[in-house]
């Protein structure tokens, strides 16, 4: 068993590879620059630590831990060109560096990839892995799908957003951890307690991550600063204060959505703290987290084999960037 | 054993269904659109036809059938947007008829749901079928990108336009082909010959397809008439003929391709008769087919058995749309 720091740093010198051949170039050099820019990889480490909550780690938990962060990238490459985001991680999106078409085959073959790193994991468990892989797969793109169709409707319950967050960021997270522990040789209940505890996770990570955006120190966060409020996005919170604001405060918010004043982010900040939106987004994010823990509570294996888990919850409830 | 007609009918059958859930219909209605809009469906066959090869048909071999079909539907919907193309089978494209973000999803959804239909798979064939599966995806998806890299270039030789088209086209073909021989249980030899029959038959198809889009009836074949030609596409053709050319026709051909005189189409076929391109092309399709018929010669199951294959390649080499 291993701190959660430490299996980061072990899937980062896995990781750090050429993950492809170099020809052709204009396919292949896009693809490694986006792995290079890095990422928090917190899907690949819930894969290693599923694994060792039920077993020491097994080499088929690094190919699955590969194959979700390429799954990841995947999808990232693809929303950025969807959402016409130029950074991401500070750094270009594929589609700005280089063009449309090369960011479109290049999400392609990162896809193609994590199914390739999969391929090779004991064919006792492949089947298996494959089926929780691909459905989560699907559920990502419907995630996605929902969040392009939410944008354009006018009005989005939190419970339609959690709904889409669920499809878009927490599954991962959830199959992540599932597919650590049918390597580890978990069974049905431990396995399901597990992708349920990433599920709460990971509303909690996206009710965070809304929040940072917003309240976060942009320097650190590495992209604009407030930027889901410039480009109106309908966060968990511009939906809870489209549902609190009294009367005026509607009418500046709305005023605010159909414009795009210089102090527009600080205007929109000045109704979220107005509505209590800062201290309501702190509550929802606990309660998810309790429910969160509560799963990982279930599952039938010593409490200490628990601790990196509930460390890493801990650290993502905590950080500031 | 059964004709290849009869299979196409057989897999029809089993394909003529929604491939995905109704929900979020934004997502899923085009894809169920693009499927709709038929194809011969020579790829699923030639899996079927792979099987029966070496065993009665097993319900495997529709699972890699329709693998193989949706993943050339997501590689058609992604390469329509690259190539801006606005038809297919003579309907609008996907990104035409919805948007580009839609289709840009649609193609994702699509070779994950190839994925779904190959997880069933039993688990003796898995591993093998699905690292076949993604070689072969990957290396289609490095063509497409040739494609768009020699679109770029000055000059573009035989030997990488040979080159890029086994990638973008002729793995596709012998990878259905072994993927039903794994299942029919063949062994390694007879697998290779099967393969290398697939790749030479898909060079052999391609030489067709560039000679029909120049040569053929456009209103058979579904088309825009004399496509390539009016995008300059560097087909078999038009690098034969640039090979071929003497000065004078030289200058007029090149002439024509930074220009878009109203008989564009027209003036070029004649440079293309003249050179004798066609009656060349129509040498080396004989050529490829004839090496094509060697390996599966070389395949040790009883002639018979051979017969529909043989057909199907008779009938794609005298197609005339």
């Amino acid at each position: 068993m291993h701190p959660f720091q430490e299996l980061i740093e072990k899937f980062n010198q896995d990781f750090d590879t050429l993950h492809f051949p170099s020809q052709p170039a204009t396919l292949y050099e896009p693809s490694e620059y986006f792995l290079k820019i890095g990422g928090k990889r917190i899907r690949p480490v819930l894969c290693l630590l599923g694994n060792e909550l039920f077993s020491d780690l097994h080499p088929d938990a690094f190919l699955a831990a590969k194959a979700v962060e390429l799954f990841h990238n995947f999808s990232l490459v693809h929303d950025d060109m969807m959402d016409e985001a130029s950074l991401r991680r500070g750094q270009p999106t594929v589609h700005t560096k280089y063009d449309a078409n090369t960011a479109l085959l290049v999400g392609d073959i990162m896809v193609i990839r994590a199914y390739e790193y999969l391929q090779p994991i004991q064919s006792n468990h492949l089947s298996k892995i494959l089926g929780l892989f691909n459905q989560t797969a699907r559920e990502v793109c419907e995630g996605q799908q929902l969040d392009m169709d939410y944008a354009k409707k006018a009005t989005v319950t939190i419970d339609e957003y959690i709904h889409m967050i669920t499809l878009k960021t927490s599954v991962l997270l959830a199959a992540s951890l599932e597919m650590g522990a049918i390597i580890g040789g978990a069974g049905e209940h431990n396995c399901k307690h597990l992708y349920e505890f990433g599920k709460k996770l990971g509303i909690a990570f996206q009710i965070q991550d809304d929040y940072l955006d917003a309240f976060g120190d942009a320097s650190l966060f590495g992209k604009e600063a407030g930027g889901d409020i410039k480009q109106n996005k309908k966060t968990f919170l511009l939906i809870r204060a489209l549902e609190m604001a009294n009367a005026e405060q509607l009418i500046t918010l709305n005023a605010l959505l159909a414009s795009d004043p210089a102090d527009k982010v600080d205007q929109v900040l000045t109704i979220f703290k107005d509505c209590k939106v800062d201290a309501w987004a702190e509550d929802l994010k606990q309660k998810y987290m309790q429910e969160a823990l509560a799963h990982l509570e279930s599952i039938a294996v010593v409490s200490a084999r628990k601790k990196p888990l509930i460390d890493l919850a801990n650290y993502l409830m905590n950080r500031i960037q």
